[in-house]
């Protein structure tokens, strides 16, 4: 890829400044158009040490309007970084819809820097690079521009460059001791650049490779590529979009809640027996999840009045207040509205040894958002797999991950609804909502039995609550939550 | 203070089960009723240890709405709170306006503690109530509603109470090794607790004290606290407020601005120069800076075309992007307007060895929120006290807090917006609003000038820079930043 980066291209000082004006406006207008677009514009500046990075970030800094701008740079892991995915860093700075984020290093630097130092096996580079094209895919399909800028010097060129920045005083600083180190790794870095540029050089956010030999030919191609990337993204945004499609699902199914028995209950004092054993065993499990660092997350789905908010105060009475959080989730935010919708999610990841209780959460999107159209047909068709993936990296980190869907029959929630209607201090609990989505049952069933199908994973798995009975249904839930913790802690 | 709580306050199963559903029912209409007023709830659960602290915690998480809850617990400091000012993590956790924020450990934690182990003395602690009380008062001058309980227990009560949950194994957890620690202290621990309630009782933040032996005495009068702190801010809110007033300052006041002298140029040839001394400079006291962990805060403020965007870049090329960062400072997004103006600034406070630059900042408050009237008079005149505090509390934590203030002539602005009409890739920087801040030149620059006297501390300087010579003003610029890092290094 980069053979065409090494054949020292230049441009002259007259020509470039005939240029930069022009690019200047345009880049501005583009600017502003993807704002008014609502087009969020993620741009990765990356390439080999000495090539300009820092540079070409101070340029755009001057070219671009700042007021909607922000630099993203990643040092070493903090503590609140190491106890969370890799992701987790990422996802917090991605820039909101109408904004610019640039990225001075990115999730590419660590892959290739630990595979260039044999630290990061051929297997486990690919599985990175695979990731990282899901992640980017995911937010192109978001509506994000995508623009991948690799900045290249030949190594008779870096090694050129790296010395006469030594010699200048005024640039001394501008070399570290680490690009010597990973200079002397020069063909080794390139070769797995290179792999990665070409894993990860897809359709909806491509590489361009720019020599970076000649600086002003640097700044000129880096400020085309990206005017380019801008006029023609808005261009195709003018596609109409096809309409919603709200999808009925075929009422004959045999869901995974017709599976239930809801039949099952407790009485009285085997409830109190089992809640105060199953309380203390949660209290020591989850103090030595803390001490082991082990963290878990647990949604809460269920019916309108299936008794969510009883069983998770359940859980968190065995538990100390330190140790956990209860997130429920309502509208979002103006801040969560302008990014991807799992970033609101990412917000609220348990650092290490915490517990996480998700009051209705991600799902969401394939529930709620699904059945009133609120979502696209293609949007939510895909959120399963980007869901997965999600959780595939809270597993990964080490993360106990349990879904609950707190199950209960139509008619018993009928009874509910009344109840809750003549008690006072229960009132709140009921609104014209539940009544609607009530009517909407079929196509509710229709929609949970796909999410439990296609999102129940071996490591983060579903677990349909009997919910008819509140005390069967507490005391399954703490036994599950039991049952998974001793697993993750081990 | 603690005397009328160790009267043996008992309440019946009766009177307690008669109470409850008025009580839920109350509160959950007083929780509504802040959420359409818009009143953020900051409720802090203090008190001895066993005193039922984590329990109240449970009970409230099932009496009020959980949807609009949340609970805030501070656990030992992590990496990126210890590189922060200690209120940091306080100010993030702040509920948004409408929300109820449980503070489980709060703001008076460490003093006490510290205190009773002696690893604080009196004229600490009593600065440490101090920075309490202001914090506080600002939060209710900008509208929260705090209430404050302490869980009470005598000292016979606490070596009971403890006894019998270590007896009892389902609720042994409770019992932690510290808390037989912390009895032994008790004298000095009620004792520093009473000074510090004292201290901090204050009209707009009072303390109430709750005799804690018994479980139900203790959750009603919990319960009833809060209904009645919240009913009486609802009612107190519905006086009429008076309306803003637009503050016009003495015309006849000769302001710091008519100091500057504006005549000072620099030659290309002597600019040059400069620039490229000092930005080497500043690049070996930047990195030194991030060796000794000595953060920067930056702020620019200044006339519109005065040059802001062109001085910070000289002073952002000269720094690796690693260790910089611009904050541009627009509208506020809608979680930042949920809170007291601070917050939002809060939000970007740099961790150790950072440079944080603000484009526009904090300093809005008594600029264009007085001139324009956005702000109340009552908030834009204690603005200068709070900015102050703030950053008080960012040089305690060694920080490096420069201030500056571009200022340019009338005669000379105008030059420069018919200049930037000119050029296209400059047209975007002149707007309308531009012009109409330009007719309240004089009403500006008599907040200009009470803005500097007020806010210009020893700790964090107001700079005014000479702006009609731009290369003046940034070589002015870049000069005080380096001489201000090198006193900060030491």
């Amino acid at each position: 890829m980069f053979e065409a980066a090494e054949l020292g291209h230049e441009i002259s000082k007259a020509e470039y400044e005939k240029e930069v004006p022009l690019l200047r406006a345009g880049l501005l207008q583009a600017q502003r158009d993807l704002l008014e677009a609502k087009v969020p514009l993620i741009m990765i500046i990356s390439g080999a040490d000495g090539a300009g990075k820092s540079e070409t970030v101070n340029r755009l800094h001057e070219w671009f309007d700042p007021r909607g701008l922000e630099t993203n740079v990643f040092g070493p892991l903090t503590d609140e970084e190491r106890n969370r995915p890799d992701y987790w860093r990422f996802w917090l700075s991605l820039p909101a819809r109408g904004r610019v984020g640039m990225f001075f290093g990115s999730w590419y630097t660590d892959p290739i820097i630990r595979r260039t130092y044999k630290q990061m096996g051929g297997a486990a580079f690919d599985r990175a690079l695979s990731r990282i094209e899901f992640f980017e895919q995911q937010l192109a399909q978001d509506g994000a521009l995508i623009v991948k800028l690799w900045l290249h010097l030949s190594k008779k060129q870096q090694k050129k460059r790296l010395t006469r920045l030594e010699k200048d005083p005024k640039t001394r600083w501008r070399v570290n001791p680490i690009d010597w180190k990973h200079f002397k790794l020069y063909d080794r870095f390139v070769k797995y650049s290179e792999e990665a540029l070409q894993r990860t050089d897809t359709g909806f956010a491509p590489w361009t490779v720019v020599e970076a030999t000649d600086d002003r030919y640097r700044e000129i191609t880096v400020g085309r590529t990206l005017l380019d990337a801008m006029q023609n993204h808005l261009a195709r945004k003018k596609i109409v979009i096809p309409p919603a499609k709200q999808a009925i699902p075929p009422g004959d199914v045999v869901s995974v809640l017709d599976r239930v028995d809801l039949g099952r209950t407790l009485t009285d004092k085997e409830y109190d027996r089992r809640l105060a054993q199953l309380q203390g065993k949660l209290n020591r499990l989850s103090r030595t999840a803390w001490e082991k660092k082990v963290s878990s997350v647990l949604v809460f789905e269920g019916w309108d009045a299936a008794g969510k908010g009883g069983t998770v105060r359940r859980l968190t009475s065995a538990m100390d207040a330190r140790l956990y959080r209860v997130v429920p989730i309502a509208a979002p935010t103006d801040e969560e509205r302008a990014h991807q919708y799992l970033w609101r999610f990412w917000r609220h990841i348990p650092r290490a040894g915490r517990v996480t209780i998700f009051d209705r959460s991600w799902y969401g999107r394939v529930l709620v958002e699904r059945v009133e159209g609120f979502a696209r047909e293609d949007e939510w068709k895909r959120a399963y797999q980007e869901i997965n993936e999600f959780e595939d990296q809270l597993c990964e980190q080490g993360m106990m991950v349990t879904k609950f869907w707190v199950h209960i029959s139509k008619d018993e929630q009928l009874r509910r609804f009344k109840e809750r209607q003549k008690t006072e201090f229960k009132q709140y609990k009921i609104t014209d909502e539940d009544w609607r989505n009530r009517k909407q049952w079929d196509a509710y069933e229709g929609a949970i039995n796909e999410m439990v199908v296609r999102t129940s994973t071996r490591g983060a798995p579903w677990v349909i609550v009997a919910g008819n009975d509140k005390r069967f249904a507490r005391i399954q839930v703490l036994e599950t939550v039991c049952r998974r913790l001793e697993k993750a802690i081990g």
